[in-house]
């Protein structure tokens, strides 16, 4: 058999350059994987479709799932470490991961399965705060198998029936619960927060600059986009891709919480209007990345109501809250906005991903995105084409990302969700509560958090007794990225941390798994003072 | 319970407007869900994290499986439907998909899964020919539940070391096949082909003018892109999306076989360098969407070599016959593209959504895109930081769409990716060489398929007779869509059809599912007879 670089890859005739004992057909791999089987086990051409592969595909399958299951059971245990860590020059040679012109047999394939899980980080064990989107649902969990099974595209109604019509029930929903009347409005579950936050920006410029669609922005005044300094960077990431440009993003001072300051809003927009550029959006950050902040949505709607500006709030993190009788009042003021971001794979535990843009005037995402194409959006279809929504999308494909977070809503019903966000925001207090007058830690912020984002350094005894200082700063910075990368290293436990602004590398502590107890917190305190008190 | 306008919704005060009753934390909805499952089987709050929770979950999680299992079966299964057809206002009666307050048991959970199941499309039934993307492989829905069950993000080492470094091995590989020395070069897994294509016109942007990013487009000239008319939508939308707009998107003649004609490219070329425009991306196609044509790659390098553009080769559909000795040929030149849209989830049968962007220059991406989020990225890791890929992706948190290809790779070798694609081409030669003198049939152009799309009317007996005239188009235009209704009430086979140009309705066939045989494209054209003799 040819291999890379003996003619295999070269551009060969019409007629084929390939070896005559290859011809290439199904009957010719099989052979080829036969060979190499060695007789142990089921071969992959003995799977489904080939006749009487029903045995085989389901003992194949079974396999696969046990080896799962048991991934899934350890992910919950304690006892487990959160992460095998292995550096990539390592692990690249821990393993043959290379692709090769031969088949291998169904027990390589489960071998590799297992051994791809041996060093995956268990993102569902308790003791895993690295990231906003932590946790393992069973149910979504099994939600995002039968999506997998069912392997369709949601771009019509006729190659995805029951998903198109789950993603309007779900999306109605949302807006009900956003605050919109009877949930009117449209909206889509696009790849994440980021492009969420692109559509927001689209469909702003769209709705007061409709010729941009054909004109481009050779067409338009100079726009300038609002966000606050602490938002998530996608908002720079959009501009720069649709052709707005990362300079026409200004950023609004925050308060000492990390919120954003109507006055400063207000200001920098009349400034931009005086230099005769338009402001055609404000983001506002309900949840923030780093401090959890939520910015005064009532005051920016005010701003934006006042001088016609398209308010979006990014809730990708903040959203879940809305859930929450308790807590929800957080986001009061984003029944006024124009369009949000919510990703229910953040808050909400839902397998990722899953994010929706939810837009409160109809009409205007298809407007802003329709091609027509009429090899998929026939008009002459013999259904209500209003269900082809597919159009509306940046995408063509569009991967079904509904489905997991319907049956989870179906599982834990609305109050199961409020549930679940109450309990992470009252274990972030727990922490704050243990640490804020705790020897050898120091709050980034006062005062309780909005959000389950705790904030804070660890300082080792060795600096307690130094003057605030740029060396102590210095010396502190380095404090958490080695406290870091020793809980990597023992897998016991991972938090975040980043600098912010002046403020050096400091822990971000976040929970949004149901499955961390207070016992948990306390683990974390202890393992933090463990690997960290040394230095 | 409150219900949804009884104040659940409303915004209250920081102190919380909930019912006493409910105080939203687990052990409340675990009471809630405990009233509500009637003490049939598990429920919800069993599940794990809950302590013993092993038990229900491997239970419940078997359950699942089952029911998916079964379907799997059924798919390959020609006796039973494609698709079991409900009209949307039907479908959304059948069964109540609205969500609710209160949690549901898992026994509902189950019957949902069935539900959902019982009326999707089988997209892996060897008779359903209805899009690019068809099959189920059974090694790629294992690999889909792994992700699924790894449940993490593409954005650094640290949380999906494995997922990161197979991304590289396959996208080096990738390369390799392309053409491109060692394998050298930069790439992606981005949802879906629209969003490489995106990703190529802004790379492409942004190597000509870098300043693009921070300024927009208004610092740049008006620049054109060119590209086939029947090219994919996607290059519009992505024009659009960017600020360059539609009107700079110069659609460029093909001859009947639907393959872009270079002379028409130079001419448009110097005709927009004349307006003083500049031209900065052919996008040439290799599989259009509707013929499966490919584009002269080599002639149009060296027209993008002449006037300097950047080459995008859009194989989205086509790519996966670089897999194939016999058929590669047909995307000679490919391998001097300066970028490349491959999408292994369509003809090389991987599960959605798998679409690779291939980027010739490496570094490109990364400068294009990132914007150094200080809480994903930071500098001071203990790890070789070239591995934190995210920043060079325009979404932040990025599905693992990469380990179902590779599990594949491993499992078919490059030589089972080569049989599959043989065999679907040579079925598409079966179909075509059934037809092209059939009573009934007019081949929409002449000659072979160079890849499995077969483009044909069926012309029903009252209309053979009749002058080739407006009356006689204005019939056979019916007929497709009427046949496809038709198919889909008995739900036999799926099919697709659409106009294109002066073309009237005509049916699209394309096999790219390596269950299909010559006896599902005989029931194919016996089924079309079947159901539209009477026409």
């Amino acid at each position: 058999m040819a291999s890379p670089g003996s003619g295999f890859w070269s551009f060969g005739s019409e007629d084929g350059s390939g070896d005559p004992e290859n011809p290439g057909t199904a009957r010719a791999w099989c052979q080829v994987a036969q060979k190499f089987t060695g007789g142990i086990g089921n071969k992959l051409c003995d799977l489904l479709p080939a006749c009487d592969g029903e045995r085989p595909t389901l003992a194949f399958l079974q396999d696969v799932m046990n080896i799962l299951l048991q991934y899934v059971v350890k992910s919950f245990d304690r006892s487990t470490k959160v992460i095998d860590f292995h550096y990539p020059n390592e692990l690249l040679q821990e393993y043959n991961w290379e692709l090769a012109d031969q088949p291998q047999n169904l027990e390589e394939i489960l071998m590799h399965c297992q051994t791809t899980l041996k060093y995956a980080i268990k993102t569902g064990h308790p003791r895993y705060f690295n990231q906003l989107s932590t946790g393992l649902d069973m149910v979504g969990l099994a939600a995002d198998w039968l999506t997998s099974t069912a392997n369709t595209n949601m771009f019509t109604y006729e190659i995805a029936p029951v998903f198109v019509l789950l993603e309007y029930v779900t999306l109605k929903k949302m807006r009900e619960i956003i605050g919109w009347p009877g949930g009117s409005g449209d909206g889509i579950f696009s790849p994440g927060g980021a492009i969420s936050n692109m559509y927001a920006m689209m469909i702003a410029r769209f709705k007061m600059f409709p010729e941009v669609k054909e004109k481009g922005m050779a067409a338009v005044p100079r726009l300038i986009a609002f966000t606050s300094e602490h938002s998530h960077f996608s908002l720079k990431k959009g501009a720069a891709a649709l052709g707005i440009g990362t300079d026409s993003v200004i950023l609004i001072k925050c308060d000492e919480r990390g919120k954003m300051i109507p006055s400063d809003l207000e200001r920098r927009i009349l400034e931009a209007k005086q230099k005769g550029f338009v402001p055609f959006l404000v983001s506002a950050t309900a949840g923030t990345t780093v401090y959890g902040a939520f910015d005064p949505l009532l005051a920016v709607a005010d701003i934006c109501k006042k001088y016609k500006i398209w308010m979006h709030v990014d809730a990708a993190w903040g959203g879940g809250l809305l859930m929450s009788r308790k807590h929800r009042w957080k986001l009061s003021g984003v029944e006024r906005a124009n369009s949000v971001t919510w990703n229910p794979h953040k808050m909400m535990g839902v397998p990722l991903q899953c994010s929706a843009l939810l837009v409160r005037e109809e009409g205007l995402m298809q407007n802003c995105n329709q091609m027509h194409a009429s090899y998929l959006f026939q008009q002459d279809k013999h259904y209500d084409l209003s269900y082809d929504t597919g159009d509306k999308a940046l995408q063509c494909g569009r991967h079904v990302d509904v489905f997991k977070l319907w049956l989870m809503w179906r599982a834990k019903g609305t109050t199961g969700f409020e549930a679940h966000v109450d309990k992470c925001l009252e274990l972030a207090e727990y922490l704050y509560n243990i640490i804020k007058n705790r020897e050898g830690y120091e709050m980034v912020f006062d005062g309780k958090p909005q959000h389950t984002n705790v904030c804070f350094w660890y300082v080792p005894p060795s600096l307690r007794t130094l003057e605030d200082n740029e060396e102590r700063m210095s010396r502190l910075s380095k404090v958490a990225p080695v406290i870091k990368a020793r809980m990597m290293e023992y897998g016991t436990t991972m938090v975040s941390y980043q600098p912010l602004g002046d403020k050096v590398n400091f822990f971000r502590m976040v929970i949004s798994n149901p499955a961390a107890t207070h016992q948990d917190i306390d683990f974390l305190i202890e393992e933090i003072e463990r690997l960290g008190q040394d230095l």
